[in-house]
């Protein structure tokens, strides 16, 4: 892997979406720093996930940040609310973390500071996706306008801060085809809100779903493990 | 204390100026609701002085919540970097925290998010301070119109998050005299970036100058417990 190139932090939460964008940040030339969060999600099998695609994709630097947002609660993925598993359905679902995404973007723009990058990359999609806000372009452009306030290094005109987005206007079809164009392991990754207890994903929840679907829109087999039955 | 009135989240960091915000949240007719993190500050003795504020303040709901920011490091605050002891100086000085405002604030908006309050208060001050960019009336501003694209609360329009900032125009001297009228019990709050061991006020760094100058200018004595020597 390379080692030189740009610092860059991409959030990797160890998903098919942030691997993808990982592997991109790279194909651009840039060095990664991946940050993975640690909020207290029901599914932290996506942390060894995490460690798993970092470790393949070379990145030297991985920092795993703990914060534990069942503080707060509200949301099927940190408090004991179930996960739906009836398909994706229309408004902003109980697996929406309520300010993930400016959570962890904030935690980006602090580690891109100590490390002088100026580029933040992170996964969000805004086509095959759940309805969060905090997934919209909109969303993504206040929070670049708010790193360029909120920083010594933007006051002082020695970075501008940018944050990427490749994932934004692609299907999930688009992103898994462009993950495997940058060789990118998704046997590796692990995308499901509910996993079982042996690792396995659930097969139904939204994220499994609309997984399951990009794969099978490439008349690909996903080769991440899920439960028995699912692909039967 | 009144049990009723609109839900608040205030940052209550145990500081002068946290504390100051909490009372007049409390003034305005708010039921707050103290949110401190303890981000591995090298003072975290403030964690002590925030559960003894909130206390005599009746909040009887305090989240302490935890979030290891020394896995960035890059300020004196959370990596091993001397807290300067020589006077406020020009510019962005090394007590800056990467982002900490924004990291503070998202927290605060999850909360508040899981809470239905749509008010944030945060003492955040643009006259007697140490140059932060994040206490500024424009950080503030974006971080609002952020807030209002980031969330469920927001997109769907049942609330209009506002970010209150009551001392932001206020001297330090103002800030005592309005905390003395609301009841504030100072010798509560620490407010020092590097206390002893045995927990006293070191006297010399920004905030303790800063703290101790507004109770000279109002002819006061500071009853918070500093180094022996300091007020001598």
């Amino acid at each position: 892997m390379r080692t030189t190139g740009r610092p860059a932090v991409v959030l990797l939460s160890g998903g098919l979406d942030s691997s993808t964008t990982l592997a991109i940040a790279r194909s651009r030339g840039f060095q990664p720093h991946a940050l993975t969060a640690h909020y207290g999600q029901r599914h932290a099998v996506e942390l060894d996930a995490a460690r798993r695609v970092a470790a393949a994709m070379g990145v030297t630097d991985h920092k795993i940040v703990t914060l534990d947002l069942r503080t707060f609660g509200g949301s099927a993925l940190t408090a004991d609310i179930p996960v739906p598993k009836d398909g994706v359905g229309p408004g902003i679902p109980v697996t929406y973390v309520p300010a993930r995404n400016t959570i962890l973007l904030s935690l980006a723009l602090a580690w891109a500071e100590v490390l002088g990058a100026a580029d933040l990359f992170i996964g969000v999609n805004a086509l095959d996706y759940s309805g969060y806000p905090d997934c919209r372009p909109e969303f993504i452009r206040a929070f670049e306008a708010l790193a360029n306030l909120a920083t010594k290094a933007g006051a002082e005109g020695t970075s501008q801060f940018v944050v990427h987005t490749p994932l934004l206007r692609m299907t999930k079809r688009e992103i898994i085809r462009t993950g495997l164009d940058l060789g990118v392991d998704f046997a590796l990754t692990v995308s499901c809100y509910d996993p079982q207890d042996d690792g396995t994903a659930c097969g139904q929840c939204d994220a499994c779903r609309l997984r399951l679907q990009g794969f099978a829109a490439l008349g690909l087999m996903d080769p991440a493990p899920y439960a028995a039955g699912v692909r039967a």
